[in-house]
C-alpha cells in the first residue's frame, strides 16, 4: 500500500499566480495531494510518479472567489417553503454551481446557519464535491426572511407559525432586539454568536429598508463591541450594508475588516470617505454591474423608480474607488435562481444579466475593468483581495507552495478580455480535477418547473 | 374457482336507512358485492356463504356525505407551491380522512380539475382507498388562486411565472374573463368545459371579493345560458356564494339544482325568499356553526369586526330554514389544514372549532340541531338529501336494495346525541370493510411540521 | 309703469335652431321676456320697442347643454374639506363657468343634494348667474365620498367624524345599504328619494369599484322597483356606469330613460347591444375623448396600465354607436378643478386636455365628429338630444317659439369646425344676455393656489 | 403726561416663587410695568401709586411654560388643508388656550416656521393676547408633515402639488435630504437655517418611523456639528425624539442642551442611561401619563397592540428618572384639536384623556407626583427647568426682582393636589392682567363643526 499523496503536474501553461506580478510562461505547477508543492518555470523538475496534465497554450488562474452570495435566499418564499428541512442540500446546489464555473470558494452573506454549517461539513468532508464555503449565518441585529428587515410583505401570505419558525432558523438569536439592547446585552449576545461555528462575523451599518437606508443601526460603541467580540474568537468582522459616507466612516472607525457599501442612500461617498478607505486599504465587497447594464436600465425603467437613482453614485463610486486603488472584492457572481424566478424576472434584466451562481463572474470583472481596473487588478480582485480580507490568505488567493491548489485552467488569456474567465477548461480544488459536467449533483432551485398536469 | 361475489351480513343492528321512517331494530344488511341486496329486519334469509358482521346494540347509518369540500386549497400558498404536480395526492389524502371519519362520498366545491380527475380515477379504480370525489374543478367565471377572486395579496409573494401557470390550473379556461363575455360567449367557453370530465357545474351567483358581496355576478339570461349547458351535459348545476335575497331568487329561476347561500352581503334572507326556496324544495347547502361558536366569536372579535356581521344573519337564516322545512344540504364536515396553518388558526377558532375533514361533521349535525331540526332531519340533511341534490340518489344516500353498500356503524345512536356521529365502529364503502387506521396512507399536508435543525 | 315683457331681436345671424334642419340664413329671432316669440328669416316683422342685436355673419346656436357633471366633486378631499357648508357656492362657481362657456343647461350626475338644491335654487331665482342646474344627488345604492364606492382610501386621511358626515350628506338616505335590501324595502327608500327635490334619478347598473366593474348592482327586479319609484314621481331616470353588454341590456329593459355606458369593462359592445340601443333609440351619455389623446396616452403610459385597456372599447364604441344612428348625447365638457388638481394632473394628461368647463365641449364634440358622426348630429348631441333625453325639451333643447331664449352667438361656423364652438360672441339665458366677463363671480376651487408665507 | 410704567401689588398670596424654597404666606409682589419689581413678605413697601390685587387665602406661581407643543399640526390634513395661508392665526389660537390655562410660555416643537414666526412677531408686538412662543420650526434633516418621516399615508389623499407645498413651509430647506449629506455639507445648512430667526434648535436622534424607531439619525460627528452650528448661533439645541439608550447617549455626548426621550422602541432606559442623564444633569423633556390611563389603555387596547409595548418603559423609566432627581420637563400640556378629531378620538383616548392645550398640564403633573415626584418639584418641572433648559431663565421661569412678570393665581394650593393647578383665579403675563373669557379671540381649530346643511 502506497500513503504517499497523489502529485500531480500541469505543465506548459501562462501561469497567472494571483500576486499580481508578470505570468510566467510555459510553467510547472506541481501538486501533491491537496497543496501546491511548486510553481515556476520549466526548470521545476517534475517526479516521476507525478501524473501530467498537459496545458500547453492555456492558462491558470487561482481559484476564483465569490465574496458576497446568498446559497439559500430567503427572500424568496418559495425557496423558504420547497425546501424546508432540506436548505443544506439548496447551499449544495448553489455551491456545485459555483465550482462548476470556477469559484473554488464561496463566502455566504446571509443564511440560515446551521444548514450552512451541515453543507459546509458534507462539502468539507468530501461527502460531495462543491466550492469551499465560509458562513457568516445571520447579521447581527437583522430580522429573519418575514421580518420587517427583509420581507415583511410576505409574512401574510405564509402562516405565522411557519414564519416564525423560518425567521428563528435565520436570526438564530442575533435579531432585530439586538437593535434595542445596551452594549453590554449586544455583547453578550453576540459572545454566544461567535462560538457557533461561524466563519466570519457580519453587521450592517446602515439600515436595510426601504425608504431608511440612510439611518444608522448601531452607535458606534455598539459598533465596537461587535468588531471587538468578533476578533476577540479571531474571526473577521464585515460591515454590511454601508450606503452613506458616515457608514463607511463608522464601520472603520469600529475596525470592521470588510466594508460592503451600497449606494443605496442615492448619493456618491464624498471624496473624505474615498480617501479614507484608500488609506486605510480597507476592503471594500463590489457589485458592480456593467456600464451597458445601466444604460438599459435607464432606457427600461421610468424615470421616477427609485431603482434609478442608485445607478449614478454606484457609477462614480467604482470609478473613483478604482482611480485612487482602493482594495476591491468582486462580488457580482450571480444568483441560484428557479426558473419560476428567472421567468418572472427576464423582462426586468438587460439581457444577459439574470446569470446563475459560477456564470456571473466574467460580468463582474468585465465591469469593473470597462470602469478603468487594470485587468490584473481585476483577476486580483477575484481571488488574492478576497483572500486577505477574510483572512484565509494562509491557504488560498494565489497559486504559491503550501498553498491548496484550488486553480482553473482557461483556454484564453483573461487578461485580454474578462470574457475569457467563461473559456473554462478546467476547474481544480484542493488537488481534485472537477467533473464539471456531474454539477450539480441534485438540482433542486434550478430543475425545470412542475410540467402542468 | 368461483366468481359469485362476497356477501356480507350486518346482522343485529338498529338499521336507520336514511329514508326518515321508523328504525328497523335488530335488523339485517345483506350485502352482494358492492351493493345491497336487502335491508330489513331478522326475517331477511342470510345465505350461508354470507359473511357475517355481528353489530347488535349498534347503530348503521348510511355513508355521510360532504357536500361543500375543499380537497387542495388553493387559498393557502404552501399548498400550492410545496404540492406542485401532486395536487392528486392530496386530494387523495384529504378523501381518506374523509372516509376514515365515515363520509363515503365528497363534492369537490373548488380545485384543480385534472388533478381532481386523477384523484378520482385512482380512488374509482380501486388503487387507493378514499372517499368517493364528485367534483365540479373551477366555479364559472372565476380567477384562480392567485386571482382577484381569490388571494390576490399574495400574488406578490410568489413569482408570476408560478401564480400565472396556478391560476391557469384552477381557472380551466372557464376563469374571470367569462364575466365580460356575452351570453353566446359565455356559452361556448361553458360547454367545452362541461365536457371536461366534470360531474357537475358551479357557478357563483355573488361577487366573492370583500366589500362587494351584494353585487351579482352573471346576468339573469347569462346563468341561464349556464344552466342549460350544465342540464344539456346531463350535469346538476349548483349556484354557489348565494348571499342575497336576489342572489337566491336568480338562482332557483335561473334553474340551479343546488344553491350555497352564505351570510357575507351581513343580512338574513327575506321572507319571500325563506317562502321561494321553501316552496321549490330547492336543495341549500348548509355551512353551520353551532351556537355556542357564535358565542364565543362574539366574546373574542372587537365588535367593529367584519367577520361579526355575519354571524347573526346565519343564525337567522338557519333557524328559518329549518322552520319552513326547507331542502337542507349539511355541509359542514371540517377542512384539510396543515399543522403551520392549525398552529396559527389556533386562537382564531372556538375550542373544537378546526376540525379536519371526517372530524367535524358531527358539529354541523349538532349545529343543525340545536336551532330546531329534528335529529332525522339532521341525518338526511348528510345523507339522502346530498345524494337526490347532485342527482347521485339512483346509487347512494340510503340504505336500500340495489345502491351501494356505502354504510357507517356507530356504536350509539345517532339520533339521540349528534355527538354519537363520532363513535364509529366501522366503515364500509362500496361492500368493503375500510381500514380505517390504515388512513390516510401518506400523510401530506397533515404531516407534522419539519423539525428545525 | 310698463309691464310688458323686455323683447329683443336678433338679427342678421345664420340661425342652427337644434332641430338639425337647414340653417336659415340671414335669420330673425324675437325674444319676448325669458322665451322665444318668433324664429325666422327677415320676414319675421320686428316691434318697433325690440332692442337689435345685430348678428350679421355670426351663428346662433341653442344654449349647450351638459348631461353629466360633477359640480362638487366629492372625489376630491380638499374640496370636501375646504367648502364644508359652502357647497352650494361651489356649484354656482361651477354653473358660472359652464355659462360663461356657452352651457345654459348642467345636469349634475353626482353630489351633495340639499347643496345643489340651495344653488338651483339662487340660480332659478335669479339672485346669480350661472348655468341651469338639473340635479340627481346621489345614484341609488351608493355610497359617499369616502364610501367603498368612491374613495375608501382617503377615509384615513380625515377623521372619521368628518367622513361620515360627508358621506351621510352625499348619500341622501339612499347609500350603500339599498344593494342588501329587498326589492319592497328598496322601493320605500326610493320613494321618499324622489319627493325631496331632485329632478332625476339614478342608479348605477355596474359596480363602480376598480376591478369589479363588470359585476351587477341591482337585480333586474330591483332594477325595475328604481325605475317604476321614478317615473312614477315624474322623473326620468338615468342608469349610470353601464360597463358591459349584459348591463347595458338590463338597463334598456328595466325602463331607464338614459344610459351611461363607460367600457370599464375593458371589452366593446357587443353587436347585439349596439342594435338595441339603436333600435330603443335609447338616449347614451357619451364621454369621449379625441383620437389623438388616446394616442398620447397610449404613447405616455406603460403598456401594462390598466387605463390603457379602456381606450380600445371606447374607441370601437362610439364609432360603432355613431355608424348605426344610436341617440348619444354629449357628454365631455371639461371638470371644475383647484388650481392644486390641475397642476398634479398636468403630466397625466394630453396637452389641452385637462379643461374646465365650459371649455371642454369643443374637444368633445370634435371627439365624435372624428369618429363618424355629422357635425349637425354632434350639435343635435349637445342640445335637443339632452333636452329630449332628460324630458325638458319643452322649454329647452332648440330654438323655437315658446322655449327658453337659451342661445350662443358664434363667430364662426360650428359646423364647419368643432373648434368654433369657442368662438362665442355672446350668451344668452332666458332672454338674458349675460355679462360673461364677470362670471364666476366669485373665485373658491378655481382660485390660485395661496402663496408660500 | 406720566411715562412712569404701571405699578401693581398683589398681596397676601401664598407666594410659590419656583425656585423649590419655603413658600412665602401672605406675601406680596410688586410689579413694575412688564417685570416684578419686588417679591417677599409684607415688609415690602408697596408705593401709593401701585393698583393693589388682593390675593389673600390664594396661591401664587409663576406663569407655567409648555416645553413640547405643536401649535399647527401639520399631522392633521385637514389643518393643512383648511388654513392654508392662516397658519400664523393657527398658532395664535393655540397660544390663547394656552395663556387662558396659565401657560404662559410656550415652546414649539415642530412647525411652520414662518407662520410661528409670524404669530410670534404679532403676540411680541402686543397685537393679540397670547402665550409667548419660542420656536424651532423643523427639526433638521426631517421630512414635512406629507413626507416619509411623517404621513406619507395622506400624501395620496391630497394633491402633488400641495403636498409639495405644505411639505416645503415645514422642511424649511433643512428636510430629509440633510440625513444623506456629508458633515460638511449638513453644516452649510444648518447654518443658514439658524440664522432664519428661530428661538432653538432641534434634531432627531432616533428615527421617527413605525418599526424603525430605534435606528440612529445621524451619526456622531453630524450631531455635534448640528449642535456647534446652533451654540455658534447662540441657540440652545434640543436632542429630540431619543428612543434608545444608546440614543440618550449620544445626543448628551455631542452636547444637546435638552432631550426628549420617548420610549418607542419599547425598551426601559438601561441603568447608564439614566446615570448619565443624572449626572450630567441633561433637561429631559417627559410627556408623562397618568398612571391610570396606561390601565384604561391596557384593558382597551388588545394585547397585540403596538402601542401597548410603549407603555410599561414610559412608566418604568419616568419612575427610576424621578429616583435619581433627574433634571425633568413637565412636556405633556394637551393638544388643540379640531371638533371632529376630538370625536373621532373620543373612544381611543381615556376619559379626560384628550384635552385642550391649557387643560392638560395638571394631568401632566399629577401623573408625575404619582410616580414619585415630589410636589415642589413638579412645580419645577413646568416653570424653572423648563427656562433653564431652555437658557431664558434670566427673564422667565421664577418669581424673582427683574424677570417678566409672568404668573397665575390659583384658589387653592398645587402643592397639595396637582389638580389644583385648575383653580386659576388670574394669570398674568408681562405684568398685564389677562382677559381670559376673551380667549381664543377667534375659533378656528377648536370651532364646532360645521352644521349638515
Amino acid at each position: 500500500v502506497n500513503d504517499a499523496p497523489e502529485m500531480l503536474a500541469i505543465v506548459g501553461a501562462t501561469i497567472i499566480d494571483g500576486n499580481g506580478g508578470q505570468p510566467i510562461n510555459d510553467g510547472v505547477i506541481l501538486i501533491e495531494g491537496k497543496r501546491i508543492a511548486a510553481v515556476g518555470d520549466r526548470s521545476i523538475p517534475i517526479p516521476p510518479q507525478a501524473k501530467r496534465i498537459g496545458a500547453g497554450g492555456r492558462f491558470v488562474i487561482p481559484g476564483l472567489m465569490a465574496p458576497h452570495q446568498y446559497l439559500v435566499d430567503g427572500a424568496v418564499p418559495a425557496t423558504t417553503i420547497l425546501y424546508e428541512g432540506r436548505y443544506d442540500e439548496v447551499a449544495i446546489e448553489a455551491a456545485q454551481l459555483a465550482l462548476r464555473g470556477g469559484v473554488t470558494t464561496v463566502f455566504d452573506a446571509w443564511g440560515p446557519r446551521d444548514a450552512l454549517i451541515k453543507a459546509r461539513t458534507a462539502i468539507n468532508q468530501g461527502r460531495v464535491s462543491a466550492a469551499r464555503i465560509y458562513l457568516c449565518g445571520n447579521w447581527v441585529g437583522t430580522g429573519g426572511p418575514y421580518s420587517e428587515d427583509m420581507r415583511p410583505q410576505f409574512r401574510g401570505a405564509v402562516s405565522e407559525s411557519f414564519a416564525a419558525r423560518i425567521d428563528a432558523l435565520w436570526e438564530a438569536n442575533i435579531g432585530l432586539e439586538l437593535t434595542r439592547m445596551s452594549p453590554e446585552e449586544v455583547r453578550q449576545s453576540v459572545r454566544r454568536y461567535v462560538e457557533s461555528g461561524i466563519d466570519f462575523l457580519s453587521y450592517p451599518v446602515n439600515v436595510h429598508r426601504d425608504g431608511a437606508y440612510q439611518y444608522i443601526v448601531f452607535s458606534p460603541r455598539v459598533q465596537q463591541v461587535i468588531v471587538e467580540e468578533g476578533h476577540h474568537a479571531g474571526l473577521p468582522v464585515q460591515a454590511i450594508f454601508a450606503t452613506t459616507g458616515e457608514g463607511i466612516d463608522l464601520a472603520v472607525h469600529a475596525g470592521a475588516d470588510i466594508v460592503l457599501p451600497v449606494p443605496h442612500a442615492g448619493r456618491p461617498m464624498p471624496a473624505d470617505t474615498v480617501a479614507l478607505v484608500a488609506q486605510r486599504k480597507a476592503p471594500l465587497v463590489c457589485l458592480s454591474f456593467p456600464p451597458d447594464h445601466h444604460e438599459w436600465y435607464r432606457q427600461q425603467y421610468p424615470a421616477s423608480s427609485p431603482f434609478l437613482k442608485f445607478l449614478e453614485p454606484q457609477d462614480l463610486d467604482e470609478r473613483a474607488l478604482i482611480r485612487v486603488g482602493a482594495m476591491l472584492l468582486s462580488g457580482r457572481c450571480g444568483h441560484v435562481h428557479s426558473a419560476d424566478t428567472m421567468n418572472s424576472h427576464k423582462d426586468a434584466e438587460p439581457p444577459g444579466g439574470e446569470l446563475l451562481l459560477g456564470e456571473g463572474h466574467a460580468m463582474g470583472l468585465r465591469s469593473l475593468q470597462e470602469r478603468g481596473m487594470k485587468p490584473m487588478d481585476a483577476l486580483l480582485a477575484a481571488t488574492r483581495n478576497i483572500a486577505r480580507a477574510f483572512q484565509v490568505d494562509k491557504d488560498l488567493g494565489t497559486l504559491e507552495r503550501g498553498k491548496f491548489a484550488d486553480l482553473v485552467i482557461l483556454d484564453r488569456n483573461p487578461l485580454e478580455n474578462a470574457e475569457h474567465y467563461r473559456s473554462i477548461h478546467l476547474v481544480m480544488k484542493e488537488g481534485k480535477v472537477i467533473d464539471r459536467d456531474a454539477l450539480p449533483s441534485q438540482r433542486l432551485l434550478t430543475a425545470p418547473p412542475v410540467a402542468a398536469e
